[in-house]
C-alpha cells in the first residue's frame, strides 16, 4: 500500500480521522508505523495529500491529513472485456486499477459462459475493494467506472457511442492481426495529450466471427501481439501495457 | 491448453502415445476431442507438429504425431528478478513461459525475506508443470531455463557474465528513471534480429541503493514506466509486453 485512500464521508473537520479494519492493519503490522510518522493519503475520487499518525492503538491509526495536492490526472484508457472466469476476473481487478484504466466495461460473447455473470466478482461488495487496492498501490485515487453488458450487439451498437462519448481511437486484439498497438495509436491518434483509447479483448477463445465484424462496423481497428496465444489476464495486462506506453505524453 | 506438450520419452516407434492425467484431462473434459480429430502437439524443447486422436477411453487418449515442423524460434528476452512473495511467484511461473522468457534468474535482495527461498515454489517439482502450462498455452516448446541465486553481489559480480553469455542489452526497471523500455531499445540496440535484451525487477520494496549502483556498474541501463507504482507481477507483465514489442522484429 503507497497510499491510504480515505473515504470522503471519513473526515472530521480539521482533517482528522481513525482508521480500523485492513488498512490499520496494514499500516500497524506492514509499515509498522510510530506516532509523528507522516504517510501518503488520498480521497476517493479526489485529493492527495499528506497524513501524520498522532496515535497508534492495537488495531487503530489515528490521523490528521492535510490534502494540499491536485487529484490525480485522470486515466485515458478505457477497457471493453469480455468477462473471463470468475478465477482470473477476481485477479484482474486490482491490476486493471493499478494499470489505471479508467472504465472497465464488461460484456458478453459467443464464448464467454452464461454462469461466469452470476458470480459475486461482478458485484461490487467484491470488486470495489479490490479496485481501491489497485488504487493504493499505484498512487492514484480516481475509481474505474465499472458497467456489465449482457448483450454485445446492444453494447456495442447502442450503448457504447453514450459511454463511450463519441470519442477516443477504437482496437481491438486479435492473435491473427499484423499491425502493432504502437503502429496504430501513432498513426492514428493525433499528439493532443487528451487522447484517449478504448481497448477490446475477447473470451478465452476469441471473439466469433460476427462479434469481431461488428466491432469492426464500430471503428475498432485490429491490433496484433505476435504469435503466442496468451491468457486473458495475460494479454490485458500486456496489451494495457503497450497502450500506455504508445500514447502521447502530457507535457 | 492450444498445445500438447510431450516429453521425448513419451513417444513410442511411429510416433504413438497415450496420454493420461491432466493433459488427457483437459482434451476429454475441455477440448472434448473424438477419435480422427487432430490437435496441435510439440515435443519438449523440440519440434512442433499434430497429432491425430486414435482412440479414446475414460480417462486416457491414444495419439499418433506427426513431428513435422520445426522447433520454435528461441526467446531473446531473459529476466533478472528479486524474488517475489511465494503466491506472486507461483502465479508468474506460467505467465513468464507463456510471454516467451528464454531464461529466468531468481536472485535476493536486501528487501526479499529470507523465507521465500525456501517455499515449494521454488522447487522443480512446482514450477516445471506452470513453466510447461504456460508453453502449453502460448504454442512453444522451449522450456525457460531457470537458476536461483541466494547472494546478489556474486550473482552480478562473478556469475551473471557466465549466464548471460556476456551479450545483450541489459535493462532495470527504475520507478525513478526517465527513458521508457523502448527509447532505450531503439538507441542501443542494432537491428539484428538476434538481439537480446535482460531485464531486471527488484522486490516489491526496490533495490537499495547499492545494488541499484551495483547494476549499473554492470552495465544496466534505468528504464522508467510512468509514476506508477506496480504490483511485482503487474509490473512483471508490463515490461516483458514493452520489451518484447520493442525488440526489432524476426525477417
Amino acid at each position: 500500500m503507497n497510499l491510504v485512500i480515505l473515504d470522503p464521508g471519513e473526515l472530521s473537520a480539521g482533517g482528522k480521522v481513525r482508521l480500523s479494519g485492513p488498512r490499520a492493519a496494514h499500516l500497524l503490522q506492514v509499515l509498522r508505523v510510530k506516532d509523528g510518522q507522516t504517510v501518503r493519503v488520498g480521497v476517493l475520487n479526489g485529493a492527495l495529500g499528506a497524513a501524520t499518525v498522532r496515535s497508534v492503538g492495537d488495531e487503530t491509526v489515528d490521523l490528521t491529513c492535510v490534502l494540499d495536492a491536485r487529484p490525480p490526472r485522470p486515466q485515458r484508457v478505457d477497457l471493453l472485456l469480455a468477462v473471463p472466469r470468475p478465477k482470473v476476473m477476481r485477479r484482474l481487478w486490482a491490476q486493471l486499477a493499478a494499470l489505471g484504466v479508467r472504465r472497465i466495461i464488461l460484456t458478453n460473447a459467443e464464448r464467454v459462459e452464461r454462469p461466469y455473470f452470476d458470480t459475486h466478482v461482478l458485484t461490487p461488495q467484491c470488486y470495489r475493494p479490490l479496485l481501491i487496492e489497485g488504487l493504493q498501490q499505484a498512487r492514484d485515487t480516481l475509481l474505474p467506472a465499472v458497467s456489465i453488458h449482457r448483450r454485445f450487439k446492444v453494447l456495442i451498437e447502442d450503448e457504447l457511442d453514450v459511454i463511450d462519448e463519441g470519442a477516443g481511437l477504437r482496437l481491438v486484439a486479435d492473435p491473427d492481426a499484423g499491425p502493432s498497438v504502437s503502429e496504430i495509436v501513432s498513426a492514428r491518434l493525433g499528439p493532443e495529450p487528451e487522447a484517449r483509447v478504448l481497448l477490446a479483448i475477447g473470451p478465452e477463445g476469441g471473439w466469433n466471427a460476427f462479434e469481431l465484424g461488428l466491432l469492426q462496423a464500430h471503428r475498432f481497428h485490429h491490433v496484433g501481439m505476435g504469435s503466442r496465444t496468451l491468457r486473458t489476464d495475460t494479454a490485458c495486462l500486456a496489451l494495457l501495457a503497450l497502450v500506455r506506453d504508445a500514447l502521447p505524453r502530457p507535457a
